[in-house]
């Protein structure tokens, strides 16, 4: 068994475990930072690392697919050889770029076909085909080819892409037992969970997702634009159903808010561009709540960016030198505000497993919660 | 004396030599990474401090000026507490960015007037609220406001423009006798030789710097696109008048081979935004010859960045992986080859340093100008 529940919080359902890949532990709850192009854009892998410190980070199969491509990563040795990061990597099935970045795309039983958003050439991702992308990346973590499907989304159309990735993900299993991994360490394959906001399709997928009996179990398809409340309900009545002794991961969610809330309900694992993409933005998370670090208001504030930060930007830059670099286009405020921002999810997620791990989590969450969706 | 001549090259005009200033010593030869904005664009402070490790750093007085403005520097009490940087800094005189930058300007007797490249607003400079501006910002050696000739230049311009140029030089000495530095520190003032590509302007023009006294002095309006050999002409003309026992600072320059030329001839300082523009373009300096690091042919070329390399970037990271970052744009790119670039610059003056010390400076500079001119 790859995943060791450790401990379930007495007054709500969040767990602290542990699970083992080919290259490390991952303590759950975690956070992955998101680096798309085999980068977490702005932030040194040795930052990442020694500063920021998660357990794990994820890549984009689409993204490598189209730069830089199989046939330079099968040369590398993988994406973790390729980018000099040895600690482990999950990457998604390029399913969700596929729908919310290329320009025309077509979904049919096979596959999807689409035209890539650099250059507009052609492509067909099929279940199988993903199988073999991922394999050559050679993430530690792999995703189900599914389709995620928008919000919202009439039943209909929900029940029968539901249908669908349900079809795919046997194929993805069939593919994958003929295809063992190509650099010598296992691969855990994970399959997805859909069925738009309806309970009754969601537990359906949960259902036939759990019977996979694959090592760890996602919920796709939320954090696409429905209210948080059905976000919520959703990953509720899914994790009631997925089996408690694999992790769950709940795909692109999200605030430090929505976070705290899942992981209440049972959810392990999580992944979201929020914290780089808002910092690039001039957007800053804090325990006290966010900051936008472009308003005039920190022009002269020179105390630290964030006395109670966990990075080493948090304690050598001020707020009104960050402000100033911001209003001067200067690329390295992106870069601070970015190893704050992971820097401060990073933090959370651990914070929470030890609140889990001590039987304190519950008041926590709800302190931070109300905390941290102050505007500063 | 703040400038001490410890050695000069028995075989050329090379010179080593250390100059104390407020906040710290200054081993020449130098060269100056130039942190326009407050930042050497996309490093931030800790590695510049750590990896690239150079004496002194360069701030822009027209930049700063604009964003983020006096009132906020003073406030921060100068430059260097509002973007922690403890070790010397040199601001120069603003007057290359009117030149180069601003829209519409209009040089007079009395100053500058110019356009914000930003937003069009309206300025004036004078040598005195140059010197006000340099107060505030609190370099640890700050320059005379000076007009910077273009090139071509015809003579009767660069005759009249550096005789105004020696008026001002007189203005910017009678303000600062009438203002001491703000901040409980010296700041060392160096006047700027003028005279365009003209070498009996620029003997001229040198005998009357030299006649200021001040604790050093600089070569200004080179490097503005003459033939190098003029360039090298120039600084060898005005070197050997200026007074041995100051600093020499040539202003603008350039490629590796220009700097070592010019060390040859006796020049101490360098500052120059090539090592840092061209990273940003994929150009990469290397002892062995430059690379462009967009090209194809690095595309599988796992080997690290540059083994000979000074800097973690070096050894961390590939070119395959470097030219992948350029081909998705992805901005680590630009992050790494900075530091790569301006960290084999900060080698080659230590080099030229310690060559010059151990009297093995004229083959070791011979070798390197024939290696560094390639392209690999």
């Amino acid at each position: 068994m790859a995943f060791t529940l450790l401990h379930t919080d007495p007054a709500s359902k969040a767990r602290a475990g542990e699970l083992q890949t080919a290259h490390g532990v991952i303590r759950t709850p975690i956070f992955m930072p998101v680096g798309t192009v085999a980068s977490v854009k702005g932030v040194h892998q040795r930052e990442l690392r020694e500063e920021i410190d998660p357990d794990i980070i994820l890549g984009n199969t689409y993204h490598l697919y189209l730069r830089p491509g199989m046939e330079i990563l099968e040369k590398a040795g993988g994406l973790h050889r390729f980018m000099n990061w040895e600690r482990p990597i999950l990457t998604d099935s390029g399913g969700y770029q596929v729908y919310s970045l290329s320009g025309t795309r077509k979904i049919k039983e096979e596959g999807v076909k689409f035209q890539s958003h650099i250059d507009g050439s052609r492509h067909l991702f099929t279940p199988e085909s993903v199988m073999e992308l991922q394999r050559t990346i050679g993430a530690d973590i792999i995703m189900a080819f599914d389709e995620c499907t928008p919000y919202p989304c009439d039943r209909r159309y929900a029940e029968r892409s539901m249908h669908m990735t349900h079809r795919w993900l046997d194929r993805c299993m069939a593919h994958l037992e003929k295809a063992p991994p190509k650099y010598g360490f296992d691969q855990l394959f994970f399959p997805i969970v859909q069925g738009s906001v309806y309970t009754d399709l969601r537990q359906q997928s949960a259902e036939y997702i759990a019977a996979a009996g694959a090592p760890g179990n996602a919920i796709g398809g939320l954090s696409v634009g429905e209210p948080a409340e059905e976000m919520y309900a959703m990953a509720e009545a899914v994790c009631d159903i997925l089996p408690r002794e694999k992790p769950r991961y709940l795909m692109g969610v999200g605030t430090p808010v929505n976070i705290l809330e899942n992981i209440a309900l049972g959810v392990d694992m999580f992944d979201c561009v929020m914290p780089t993409r808002n910092a690039r933005n001039g957007m800053l998370f804090t325990s006290e709540g966010t900051i936008n670090i472009k308003n005039k208001k920190w022009e002269d504030d020179f105390s630290p960016l964030d006395p109670m930060g966990h990075t080493f930007v948090d304690r050598e830059y001020t707020r009104a030198y960050l402000r100033h670099l911001f209003a001067a286009n200067e690329y390295l405020g992106k870069q601070i505000a970015t190893i704050h921002n992971l820097g401060f999810y990073l933090w959370l997620v651990r914070e929470a497993r030890r609140r889990i791990l001590d039987g304190t989590f519950a008041p926590w969450k709800a302190e931070m919660v109300a905390k941290m969706d102050k505007r500063l």
